[in-house]
């Protein structure tokens, strides 16, 4: 805040002024297409996504109405089949939006729970008044897949209960372990019981798009729902998230209010290409052009070659770390993802014997080390606690700048960074 | 569609045809920013603004952690402010949060009934698990505003049969009719019965730059929460959405759900500034720089210049065509914002007695001549109908670029491709 002046007046500041602060706000901001920042799901600048977003901010509209938005309603049409189509639904049929954030896309009217993973679903569980104590947490293994065998425990215990267990969450690709989850054994258990059957592959649904990977999504063809945010593992710049539903005019049905002012019914095209009564929203962003400008840059192939070289490049920090000195893997195992979770363990700790003391020392390494990347402004990692382990760190990979040097550069700074930690 | 080919491929094309599909989206578009585009509540292109998205493109990043966004997050906590010092709380004191659309703005997690006016206000009961059947709609004045008598009235009945009225929802700025409920006497009801006041100023927010137009939303320092969205009338490029509450800390407590791999506790720097679990939804797109940009190089003077503008034009038309032949105004006085409802009569119903036959062919009047406007592709403007009023015409001014040979054409427009309907 000593850096510049964020105070607004009621005069106007001059141009120059108004420039300085651009170039102040970008240097005071982190730069996260930088090839070192691997901080987030979302990372890397793709240019021809960048020039969709310019292009879109240019048109100023809004996705509510055909009327105002023709273009952009069709190519999100016309996407959102493509993506239904490589989810394996008959002739793409079905429906979906383009809708901001995470938990909107997660969230229907008539939607409750059994999720397990990512927290949006909690949000939405407690959003839509179901109230998260109605979520049924289901175990995993120890590499974060869901167990079906106890899903379907705790469905038929539910049940017994007097409980109307309704929806199943399985994830696609999770938060932390980038763990995915197996659709088709928690699909079989979804029909035996009439479950609604959502997958959340925000983070995994990319993997899609490449003919080595997709088969970890298989049975994604069996679900109801889909949520798949092409803002993350393909490097579409924020925000790009789809929520598909299999069953054609779902959305209308769930979400539709005829607000007469915008939804004339007396228009003079077919109103069904307004789709502003299919969101929870009413104002929508534009976020379909710069998706679709870069698959049309890309093709689909391009996008399978972005995806398969960030997965290689996570298995080479995989192959380079599994058997080094000082670290220690959080799960056994390939990666399925490009999350790879392991702890840095400070020579001061190697040789430590008391385990609870190293663990509450362990615990701090991470923070301490992040923040010492922080201040030197050199690379960006995540870490957590998760369940009863300490902080560790969370490696992902979506920047298709980034290549093994700065694979390389990351273990070296942990390494500088942790030698007295 | 026969413009150009929207098909997605495998295979990548050229950079030429993407500069081709760049320059069809463009022209296949809606002006939005042409000073005759009369059609939605958000129009016109601000160059502060517009520049200040493109810089937000560049940056891609996400609003929910302060380590990403350092700059973003302090510029919103001062606008924030800034705002709840003009809507006249003390000190500026409160929380608040930019948030997409206007569903979510409009929505909480112990909220329900008893609104009138926007379709928000039903979604958000129906997303929230209230149900529509407990939003009770109120009466208003044949200007739309909310009668308080009524209100009151209802809430007395609600509670003698065991119902909790906890909600009520005034609007200062209605879409159609650009109404402002009456605050002050709203507020008294509100306290007297000890229910939360939100005052949906998405539209008519923006009244509270002007030192001329403020006091229509008097006694809006007494609300609990308001929503006010930029991206209306104050020219913000799409979206820029805010709502703001009076109780500090209470987003963080409605919404919190403490996901680790974001919210660490243990970070190097003080973690309050982590705006994403106030958020209903997890990823949060940065609409704060265009906005606190365009304030900067306008300063709150400039803002008021744009309103009293807007305002002084639609004064304009409504003086020009109050008592000209063919037209009649759907409410009766002055307008209180820049909407102006009215129908226009072509030749051939002027002398029409059929009261009924006259109706249902008024009725189809505005949608045949806005075709016609849409096909000719030189002017847009807004129509609905209305209770029981057959469709009639709403002007709205938000565009700065506007002027009174604008509003001429509009006129001359409507009678021209009127003549013969």
């Amino acid at each position: 805040m000593e850096g510049f002046s964020l105070d607004l007046l009621d005069q106007p500041e001059s141009l120059e002024q108004i420039l300085v602060d651009c170039r102040d706000t970008l240097k005071y901001g982190v730069r996260t297409g930088h090839p070192r920042f691997f901080n987030q799901l979302s990372t890397g600048l793709d240019i021809i996504g960048l020039a969709g977003e310019w292009l879109t901010s240019t048109a100023n509209t809004n996705m509510f109405t055909y009327e105002i938005a023709p273009v952009f309603v069709l190519m999100e049409q016309i996407t959102l089949k493509k993506m239904r189509e490589m989810v394996g639904w008959p002739d793409g049929e079905g429906d979906g939006i383009f809708s901001p954030g995470e938990t909107p896309p997660n969230s229907f009217k008539r939607r409750t729970s059994k999720p397990k993973s990512h927290f949006s679903i909690k949000k939405a569980s407690a959003t839509l008044g179901f109230g998260t104590e109605n979520l049924i947490l289901l175990k995993t293994d120890q590499r974060g897949r869901v167990i079906p065998d106890d899903l379907e425990a705790k469905v038929i215990d539910a049940k017994r209960k007097g409980y109307v267990p309704l929806f199943v969450n399985a994830t696609a690709g999770t938060t932390v372990y980038g763990a995915f989850d197996p659709i088709n054994e928690i699909a079989d258990i979804c029909e035996k019981h009439n479950i609604w059957l959502h997958v959340d592959g925000a983070w995994g649904g990319g993997l899609l798009m490449s003919r080595k990977h997709r088969h970890k999504l298989s049975g994604i063809e069996r679900a109801n729902s889909v949520t798949w945010n092409p803002h993350k593992m393909m490097g579409v710049p924020l925000q790009c998230s789809a929520v598909l539903v299999r069953e054609r005019g779902l959305l209308q049905g769930c979400n539709s209010m005829c607000a007469g002012y915008l939804f004339q019914p007396d228009k003079q095209y077919d109103v069904t290409y307004d789709t502003g009564d299919k969101a929870i929203q009413c104002g929508r962003h534009v976020d379909i052009f710069k998706f679709w400008l870069m698959w049309k840059a890309k093709g689909t192939e391009g996008f399978e070659q972005h995806i398969d070289r960030c997965l290689e490049l996570s298995t080479y920090l995989y192959q380079k770390i599994r058997n080094r000195d000082g670290y220690e893997m959080v799960f056994e195992g390939e990666p399925q993802h490009t999350n790879i979770c392991f702890w840095y363990v400070p020579p001061s700790l190697r040789g430590l014997r008391d385990v609870e003391e190293r663990r509450q020392r362990l615990h701090k390494v991470a923070p301490k080390i992040k923040a010492m990347m922080m201040e030197s402004g050199t690379t960006m990692v995540g870490y957590q606690p998760q369940g009863d382990k300490v902080n560790f760190f969370r490696m992902v990979i979506s920047n298709p700048a980034a290549n093994r040097s700065d694979i390389d550069f990351l273990i070296d700074e942990i390494e500088r960074l942790g030698q007295d930690c």
